[in-house]
């Protein structure tokens, strides 16, 4: 982190613009300055940004970049929360953007083919248009880019139920580092043929090859959905009530949870009549057919009422639904509305112990100060963990208590049997516990991936393989 | 293959009984013969056989044979349809069968932990007695182990709704080839930590590693299922009426098609009266909640009865369902009972192409002589395909003209979009076609993939990596 930004022209510059086409290539530094950075703090500027319009530019540019050892950082919206895409050793920001096509929706084929730069919200509108569903949805669908969520394997509430990104690549067609063309995969939704490429580069952060273009699993769109809200008098029983719901057999398509200090900023946000009394929330989403998913809804009610709930409420058609979602995005924005800084870590739990992570975060808090809030993906375990710190990006002290909590909270998961991200990706936010996170053998394997396909270490270096 | 008996032992073995100990070791020629096929027909001896009880019992035979370059041939319960396990260049069999422990069933968290020897049904059945679900469901699922269906990525008839083998490993155990111990994910259901390793080692064929315990993902088990039968005058009709189903925004839990050719063999060995009339035969299951997935199942039925089904059946109970899958499994039967050796291709193709396949398949019978018998997961397009051969084993030119028919069928499957496997793996039966099947640059990667995994190739050598 804290690359000067350097007016100088990089001497290799002139030679990018031969090799990849002047028009394509910006070196302006307002530019390069909004290229450095995505959501998270961190920002390092290149030296040069290539807007690539298609697979050839991709090609120039890293046969470029791995003859003359520069580093590459793709990026897609930037709209990642984990500096992923921040450049750090400056070189080149190759941003696939404008790589926006959705190329193909064939229904008949249950499948969709894009260019990574298209909008993640863009392609499951135009999917929905045609009757059928593309699950992955993370909270940023509307903003961030289908490469983006590739690169992060991203989740989102309904993985619950229907599984990650990687469940619904296909195909992918990857640039590698020297510039040669991998195609992978198909439209065919099984397929054994040889070793998971596929796999390997979904959620690889960049760090292998560059995604040119995808073919994507659809699925049916579910005829209906309903939704229960309820509210728990402790965050212990509305976790109690996950663990019934799903040892009842039911397969929720969201099943969310939210602890007390978020729903008291909700409150104060949003107003006290907003939410029923209770120190936990519980969202729970079922879909299915229209003539029964109601009934289902009926039934789902008696078990969460028998859970202890203070309040249950039923979402039975979509508008009264869509206002639930809306209300969990006001979750977000409530903490937003503390005036504090929300580092947002998207941690993951075993299920079982999603109390004994609120009660250390209620033990964190007093032990340090610093509020923090809890909710997430609670059939997933994924639970997001906020710190809300004072002015993190500009008080050093604050900032470093900030972090020294992280260290506790990163130490507590690891030795929890959880996962340091679930759906962010490490990016720069976690690359330091991340060698804590993984055991040295797959440490090593990791070096020795990244040395096979990337002999130059060229693709965004800095980040978690070094 | 055809590496003949060795009676002379290897004069490693004395060394390999010193590393690993002499009771796991055995070299009696029987027993090496056994373990030198599975259900495919290739053979070849192995020099010893290894009954590993223990990771340790792997470690050893892994530094054992690294250091003296010996090959390894990983091997669970043996009955793959491809060769996958068959060592075709001798040395050491090593058999995870032993290892064969259930470690943990814990529906609080999502999740069971298992040796890789367990026998699939006996995983599936001893969660299902807590009412929790492992969907992945090959046919041979009775005999497989756990431990070979994460080495072929195993499918089956419910992938269609719930996905593969891989969408259900959270976390592996697996000796590398050097002997280390690579351990990798875990029991969090999401989880972005780096690469994604277990993807690398899922349905790699025991070519890069051998896994000694994995942590398996399991969900809340439907409350109830129900099924419809369907026939259709014509293939044609049923693949359009699987379209239908799709496209109405059912996710059906099964979707089984099977063609004329099938249906004539089922009604001559179970009497005419087994099957209504038609040239295609549909099934569909649906799952849900008891309450109302009779009612859903009632609406399917008006759906495709508007098809132009010629008859439409209805299985609302266990028992009916059960008898279904139970016909479902006598198709196979009445194949071998033709008295025709069955050459089972399972290939995919894209969705859309099921009618073209059957027709190439009909084409194909005209044009060889040979019958071509399809069935199989048309939600998937993963269907197969049968080839049936009068003394395939015994008669050498009925074998070169059924490889020849094979030549042609995978050659269209490759020319039309459609995979050479999509559930069974490459293993010896389809690597004469693999190198046609994936694009140089991807067989480069598995190459270096390989050659940086296990520099000394002893893991399973003279398969698709060479």
């Amino acid at each position: 982190m804290g690359v000067g930004i350097e007016d100088i022209k990089a001497e290799w510059v002139e030679g990018l613009i031969e090799a990849v086409g002047g028009e394509i290539v910006v070196t302006t530094e307002s530019v390069r300055e909004e290229f450095g950075k995505d959501r998270w703090h961190a920002a390092s500027v290149p030296q040069a940004v290539v807007h690539a319009r298609r697979r050839e530019d991709v090609v120039a540019t890293l046969k470029f970049a791995n003859e003359h050892k520069i580093p590459v950082t793709t990026r897609g919206a930037g709209v990642g929360y984990v500096g992923g895409c921040v450049p750090t050793q400056g070189g080149i920001l190759l941003s696939v953007r404008k790589m926006d096509k959705v190329l193909e929706i064939n229904p008949a084929d249950g499948v969709a083919v894009v260019e990574p730069g298209v909008i993640l919200n863009d392609l499951q509108e135009a999917v929905r248009g045609k009757g059928w569903y593309y699950p992955p949805d993370p909270a940023s669908l509307k903003e961030c880019s289908i490469g983006g969520t590739i690169a992060t394997n991203a989740g989102g509430p309904r993985c619950v139920k229907y599984g990650v990104t990687r469940h619904y690549i296909l195909g992918l067609e990857v640039v590698l580092p020297n510039g040669e063309v991998l195609e992978t995969g198909g439209r065919c939704h099984k397929n054994k043929t040889g070793l998971d490429l596929i796999g390997m580069f979904v959620g690889s952060e960049g760090l292998l090859g560059v995604v040119t273009r995808a073919t994507l699993r659809l699925i049916p769109h579910p005829e209906a959905r309903a939704m229960l809200t309820a509210t728990f008098a402790e965050f212990e029983e509305a976790a109690e009530a996950v663990q019934t719901i799903l040892n009842s057999g039911w397969q929720p398509s969201g099943l969310e949870i939210t602890d007390g200090f978020t729903l008291k900023a909700a409150r104060d946000y949003l107003g006290p009549e907003t939410l029923p009394d209770g120190n936990a929330h519980l969202i729970v989403e079922l879909d299915g057919r229209k003539d029964t998913v109601l009934r289902d809804l009926e039934k789902l009610h008696q078990l969460v009422g028998s859970c202890g709930a203070l309040s249950v409420d039923e979402a039975r058609d979509k508008e009264s639904c869509e206002a639930i979602w809306q209300l969990r995005r006001e979750f977000s924005y409530s903490l937003r509305a503390t005036g504090l800084i929300k580092l947002n870590e998207d941690i993951v739990v075993p299920r079982s112990k999603l109390v004994e992570l609120v009660k250390f975060a209620r033990q964190l808090e007093r032990d340090t100060g610093i509020p923090v809030a809890c909710f997430g993906h609670a059939g997933d375990g994924n639970i997001h963990t906020n710190l809300m710190v004072k002015d993190y990006d500009t008080d050093a002290a604050a900032r470093e208590k900030a972090d020294a909590a992280l260290d506790v909270l990163f130490r507590w998961i690891i030795a929890n049997d959880g996962k340091i991200t679930g759906e962010h990706g490490v990016g720069l936010a976690k690359k330091r516990w991340f060698k804590d996170a993984v055991t040295p053998v797959a440490a090593d394997v990791h070096r020795q991936l990244k040395a096979t396909l990337d002999p130059n270490g060229i693709l965004n270096p800095g980040k978690f393989i070094e």
